[in-house]
């Protein structure tokens, strides 16, 4: 008979779990036989030891098996994900998912709210009147082959395992494990049905992976287990040391990613955007290489494909799709507060997590699961690193729905080094992990 | 506020816990406000990660401070307490508690029951018909007094705060570490009254410490432990490759114990009672050196003293003294069956854990915490290693009530190898840390 503190003890002692034994702790742990106190001693012992290839590809295999999968067998084509690890501003998928669309990629996107800076995907679009992801699984699959495009809320007891796993790590000091957060991310992707994955790992002080090697290790991980299990995946490497793109706040963001699809906007998001598009687009088999993907993205943005494709998308979903052309009709916050420089220089730093929490004590992300986000608010950054600034010049503008903003000022003015000397543009994309 | 996830976190890291953090934890943990799988995620990380002196000092307060502590300060004269780690067939405390209460050291001895091979020194005890470990706080004082010793049953809420740190670490694979086990033993020596304390610390393949190496280093461990929180504090490792002395079984080792005070019985068991034996004494001031505390104890076993504190204190915990002189009135099995050599030649090893499970197979331990000891049975080991032995000729005598002990035959023949080459005596003594 298989005993759980045997296996603890062969984990600690840096031994390989079996599958078997991988799915008897996960089955025994979703079923409640085996308690907290054993898993998260077996955690603690992973986090020193570290999992072998085929453990991390079993224990992704296991949570996948411990509750439902999404079947999108009934979706045309190659079912291509994109995850990121998270970040400051990040409002790529809304730019991303009708961009390659456009190209025939089909993007059948599950999507959850979650805790954070801003909310999360749904929440973003939400600031777009009328728009709804309460639509069914016939209608979603329909909308997704009609449309090659469509976002529902997360149905289904996806990966309760890695949920249970991912609540104990929390609070043991078990989070920051390469193996673990690669089989728990992996986990979410394989059981949403995806054949193919690209990953985004953000790496830098906005990230949480801060160190470029952690970041490489965690990327290496999650694209050694999509191979083992038979999904094609890859991953980059971007920058997170300071936020992407210039905007953070919900209906702020949409407004940007709209910016993106019409050739406009920052160009770091548009390069981040062609280069995970085009991963996408070549996975997905809608072009022979990586550069003709890139041709084509480009050539969708310039000839409006890709901006009707968001239209067409949001009218599905309920939308008002007016507010692709007048985005003004979005949420929009009271007041505008400018944020100003006290020196003359450069920008050589923009803490991205403080300005992630100034935009939260503005009201865009929720601290508890029962906050309520303010759609409207959030913060335009006007200057990023390697901008020259003068004195008096604004930094950044607050969208408040308050006048009481002193501290937020006080807290992105802190976010904001400048400095007398020349500062280069931070890279934007470091790696390819394949 | 502290938070028990950035404790975990702090330690994992291999920082030093501060007294305050150690408090939290251990009042948090006794309390119930801080739940087992946060412990034993700590406990993991410390099996990594080790402690510090000052931790495992303040763990070892920590957790005498959980619970009642013994007041021994009516008991005149300086209280050295001895524990062992355990092995099979030790009887030590049995002889050595008179032994040096007849020079005027004062053993207020608090005893358990426990699970194991046999049962604890109170089970041992218990062979002699009438006694009692039934007697209470002023009871025990004046006994003590009086005789110099007594023993008495497991009262108060000691250490609460280990009690439920061991059975945690049981489960979670997280026993085997060093600081962990030290502060647990400490505490319960230092909780129990003791002012100064003399560490029997098992080493081989019947000891919970296996290697020379491990055992020496958790010996290091309680020592610098006890000097740290004031206790005179010294240990000694001994051998554990054999069983100690030739008995094991309840009463079998209470007569056992009466042979070495009457200046008989197995060579090792003596030499063993006046190693410890002479650092208590030292300990106890009741001698100016080592060397004089040794040819004191001599002197009490060679002119009685030691067999009639014996008897005095037998007779004041209403016992029947008489089993001193007549050892065959203690309990006794029905069947006296041989275990004999198959082959010609010196004995090599003897597996003390196989005969220690092949005594528990006859009845004399518990397995479980409800199971009944039959305190007659046992074995008597007729061959030790590096004794020579004829082919048919008796290597152990096994003593018990039921004639059918085929499997307890064949285990302990499985636990003696023979050789055909000359065999040395196992050195029994191996090092003494102070």
């Amino acid at each position: 008979m298989m005993r759980m503190v045997d296996l603890i003890e062969k984990k600690r002692d840096g031994l390989e779990l079996t599958k078997e034994e991988i799915r008897f702790i996960i089955k025994g742990y979703t079923k409640g036989d085996i308690p907290d106190y054993q898993i998260s001693a077996l955690a603690m012992a992973i986090f020193f030891q570290d999992m072998t290839t085929s453990e991390r590809a079993e224990l992704t295999m296991a949570m996948v098996e411990s509750g439902d999968q999404i079947d999108l067998s009934a979706v045309q084509g190659v079912k291509v994900d994109k995850h990121s690890t998270g970040g400051v501003g990040d409002k790529t998928t809304i730019a991303l998912a009708p961009l390659v669309a456009a190209l025939g990629v089909p993007v059948a996107k599950m999507s959850g709210r979650g805790l954070g800076h801003t909310g999360g995907t749904i929440d973003k679009l939400e600031a777009i009147p009328g728009f709804s992801v309460e639509i069914d699984t016939k209608q979603f699959t329909e909308l997704v082959n009609k449309n090659k495009l469509a976002v529902v809320g997360q149905t289904g007891n996806l990966t309760p395992a890695d949920k249970k796993l991912y609540a104990l790590r929390d609070v043991t000091a078990t989070v920051n494990s390469i193996p673990l957060i690669a089989s728990s991310i992996m986990s979410k992707k394989i059981a949403s049905g995806a054949d193919a994955i690209v990953l985004d790992v953000k790496t830098g002080s906005g990230a949480f992976m801060k160190e470029l090697d952690q970041s490489k290790q965690l990327a290496e991980a999650m694209v050694e287990i999509g191979k083992n299990l038979g999904r094609e995946t890859m991953a980059i490497i971007s920058d997170m040391n300071q936020p992407l793109g210039r905007a953070i706040g919900n209906a702020l963001e949409v407004k940007e990613a709209i910016q993106m699809l019409r050739g406009e906007g920052p160009e770091d998001l548009k390069e981040l955007c062609l280069t995970l598009g085009s991963q996408m687009v070549f996975l997905a088999k809608q072009a022979i290489s990586i550069e003709e993907a890139r041709s084509k993205l480009e050539a969708v943005i310039a000839n409006g494909e890709a901006l009707e494709v968001l239209k067409t998308f949001i009218t599905s979903q309920n939308g008002d799709a007016s507010i692709v052309d007048n985005p003004d009709r979005l949420p929009s916050a009271k007041y505008l507060i400018e944020v100003t420089a006290n020196e003359t220089g450069t920008v050589s730093t923009i803490v991205a997590d403080k300005i992630g929490t100034a935009a939260m004590l503005l009201g865009a992300g929720r601290a508890t699961k029962d906050s309520t986000i303010d759609l409207a608010v959030g913060i335009v950054l006007n200057k990023k690193i390697g901008d020259s600034v003068k004195k008096g010049e604004s930094l950044a503008t607050l969208h408040s729905n308050s006048q009481e903003a002193q501290q937020v000022v006080e807290m992105v003015l802190a976010a904001y080094s400048i400095s007398d000397q020349v500062v280069m543009k931070p890279t934007l994309i470091y790696e390819e992990i394949h």
